[in-house]
Formats: structure tokens, sequence, C-alpha cells
């Protein structure tokens, strides 16, 4: 759920900046570091050397090396045992990724009301490629549990949020994650592409989705759009509650409602 | 506030993992690459490949080979006007550092509470040398505006969070911390390092902190220790209301209360 995949290719730059795409000419130095990075996970955010060589492919010995850069710069810190952890020099220099804190920002005073008025889960969800990655989350300790973490990724067709950003996302990606096999949570858990097909134009047509124990037998989500000023869904919002406690359609008015707030808090165009 | 030096080199690793402490071998190439991650900043979430060059400090023509790497990772990304941004993918791997989102997972429904009882701005942070870092802030949109970012950095004296996280720190630290000529935002501020000693040393025997109009003229802020099993204090809890708008004591036993709550839920030791 959070090792990926090397990301796609960027878009070419643009001729003002450069009349060539930037090479890759500084040779696999910056690849193995960041293979490094991405060697944690949520589930082993501490490692050992010889763990952070296995789980990245790199030798012991390349791995050593490169520690001691990342260890001075504070992208990885040691913890009290000597094993390597993700550094708060780091995190502080991610958070200012515009597409995940600084939307957050923007979004939070909003995903508050939301919260205090469903006293459950209140999520923000971006779409990356044809996955959905969670920005934020926030819960009463009453709330039912979720498996939702903050920068992780769930199934885009399993939960409300991922079918809200799948429903507006270009034809290939839809077509791309509709071809995956889809892991079977529970007996609710749709993976026919027909029926998820209606449920992504169902969403587009209503301005929700529902995620109806898709994830979890005892959970249901309901999410809305947030969107730019040029019409782009851009994020989206959803409360995840306990099956059976609401009304969907109470609940989606004010997921929809909360979209709406956000999306007009966003007055720059390039979030 | 979010730039900063380089951070002091870290502990030597233990003996179990490798003989010497990791050597800088690979040369320059990483200090680089994080050089360019380093150039953002609140301020400026978004830079031209000029940009990048001018505030790294390196040659356009190094940037720019750099680049290529970093963008394919998903380190940085680029905006619909071909600047340069922090990437989804440097954040996801950043929010499994330990010392913030993984408190901050632990922390947030007893944060979710103290928010729900006193309507404020409510916020986590943790000591990074003789600073403070904001690891999380949540407020309700009737709270009072703060300067706090998540992310971002306030002065260790000038924010009740960073008094009792400065109060609980080794004496080096806090003489570093009172050395330093500090900025004075409000005729409230407290510069002089005696008085500060005494604050310092209330925090310790009171068991919070309170900032009253350090910062600016309309808030107060008070905040509790976190603390792990073996005593050490690993963060601190705050809350910050608009000033004369709530009793300083009731407010404390609520912080109070909650910091501990934070505490008992950390229980395991490398947080």
């Amino acid at each position: 759920m959070t090792r990926h995949t090397l990301r796609s290719a960027p878009s070419s730059p643009s001729p003002q900046e450069s009349g060539s795409p930037p090479a890759t000419a500084t040779g696999p130095v910056i690849g193995r570091a960041l293979r490094i990075l991405g060697a944690f996970s949520a589930q082993r955010p501490h490692l050992s050397l010889s763990e952070l060589a296995r789980r990245s492919g790199l030798p012991v010995s390349t791995v050593h090396r490169m520690l001691g850069d990342l260890l001075v710069w504070g992208a990885l810190e040691r913890d009290a045992q000597g094993r390597y952890r993700i550094g708060l020099r780091l995190w502080e220099v991610a958070s200012l990724a515009p597409r995940s804190q600084g939307l957050r920002e923007r979004a939070l005073p909003y995903l508050e009301d939301l919260s205090s008025l469903v006293r459950e889960n209140v999520q923000l969800a971006v779409r990356d490629a044809s996955e959905v990655v969670f920005i934020e989350r926030i819960a009463p300790s009453c709330a039912v549990p979720t498996l939702t973490r903050v920068g992780g990724r769930l199934g885009i067709t399993t939960t409300a949020a991922g079918l809200v950003l799948l429903a507006h996302a270009p034809a290939a990606v839809q077509e791309e994650a509709l071809a995956r096999t889809i892991p079977r949570h529970t007996p609710f858990t749709l993976t026919d592409s027909g029926r998820l097909r209606a449920v992504l134009a169902q969403a587009r047509t209503c301005g929700y989705a529902v995620s109806d124990r898709q994830l979890s037998t005892d959970t249901l989500s309901v999410a809305a759009p947030v969107t730019t000023d040029d019409g782009e869904v851009t994020a989206a919002v959803s409360a995840v509650v306990r099956h059976g406690s609401t009304s969907v359609g109470a609940l989606a008015d004010l997921v929809r409602s909360c979209g709406r707030a956000i999306s007009r808090a966003l007055d720059t165009p390039d979030l």
C-alpha cells in the first residue's frame, strides 16, 4: 500500500526555462538515495543498515556510504536502537508540497466543521495516476476505526474518495484502474468493471459517490469533489461513518457542501 | 522560519551496525540534491529553474542536471506554469517520519477531543535542537488566527509549546536558546534571559507553560508536556486562544489532561 513503482516520467519542461528536458546525468547517486528513502513503509518505519540494503536492493557498502550525507542533512535520523528512520527535516521540507500540505492547510477549517457536525472520520484525498492518496484524516476519539492513514494509499475503486477522483479522471486513467484485479476486502467490494462504470457515471451525475461496506463491513463512506476555478477535480473530501448509523442522503448533502466550501477557498490555480 | 542551517552531525552509528560512522563518500551529489529540496519555503513553494539555482547557491547547469532524477522519482513535480514544487511522492515517504506523522497519528484523537472542548487552535510540537517544530495544528473555522504552520518553526521562547520543550531540554540546549537575540513580536515578548529562566523553572514546577501575547497581542497559548515511558519529554501539546477569552487555569487543566492522555497512548519507546 505504501511502496510504489516508479512514477511515470514528468512532462517536458517549459521552453522558457530550457530547450531540452532535464537530463538524468547526475548518474545513479540520486536514484540510489531516493531508493533508500523509498525503503521505509508504514509497516517498517525503523530499519537497520542491513534491512535498508535488502529493501532498497542496494549493496550494504553502497547504502552505508550514502547514509552519512542523508543523516547530516536530516533526511534520515537514528533512533535509540541505532536504526534509521525518516528525519524531521525531510518531513519539514516535504510539508511544503502544494498538492498535500498546501491543500490540507486551506481545507482544514472546513474539514473540522464537517467533523464536528458528523462526529466521525473526515478525509481529504488526491489522485496520483490511477491511485488515491489520503492527505488528511481527522477524527474524534469516538469515530469508527478506518484503514486510512495520512500519506497512505487505498484502492481507488473501493473508497468513496477514490470513486469521486476516478469518476472525473481522464478515460485512460479510468481504463487503467478498471483493468486491474481489485482485491475483495468484503462480500460488498465491487470488482466488476461494468458495475464500477455505472457507479462512476452516477458519481458524475449526483455530485457524490458512496462506498457501502466495500472496504470493511462496518463502514460506509461518502465523498464529494473539490474543484479548481476551471472545473478540474483536484481532490475529494469524504466522511467515513459506521454503516447504518446515518442517512446517506443527509450525509451526502453535508459532504458536498464541505467540498464546495473548500473549492471556493482554493483561489490560486496551481494547487 | 522555514529555511535552516545545516543540522548538527548525527550521533555515531551503533557498533552492531558498523565499526565506523557512515562516511560522506558519495561526493557532493546527495548534498546538492538536498540543497535543491531545501530551496523551497512556505513563502516560495513554487520555484523556476533560475530561482532554484539562486536559492540553492548552485549553478543553473548543475540544478538542471539533477532535476531529471528528482522529477522521475517524484521528489519534485512541475506545476501548470512549468515551475517546480515538492512532489506528492516525497511527501508520502516523509509522512513515515516517526517524530512527526507517527506521533501525530497517535495523538490525533486526543487533540480532536481537546479542540472540540475549547473550540480553538490545538497544536502538537517537537523540539529540534534549540528550535520548536509544529507537527500538527487543528482548528475549527471560528478559531483565532495564529502564525503556526504545520512543518513550520516559531521561536522556542515565544510559544507555550516551545517553553515546555525548552524547560525539559538539556542545559546546553537551554543556554543556546537563551543566548540568541530573541525577536520582539509584541510589547509582551520576553527577551530577557533572567525572566525566561524563571518562566522555564515555573513550567517544570507547574507542569504547563503560558505564552501571554508574546507572539501576537490577541493570542494566549498554554502548553503541557507529552512524555515517554521513561519520563522523557518528547512533544508538547498546546491550545492557542483569544487573549482574555478563557481562564488560564481552566485551560491549563484541559491541556495537561490532553498531554497525559497522549503520553499514555505512546507505548512504544522510540518515537
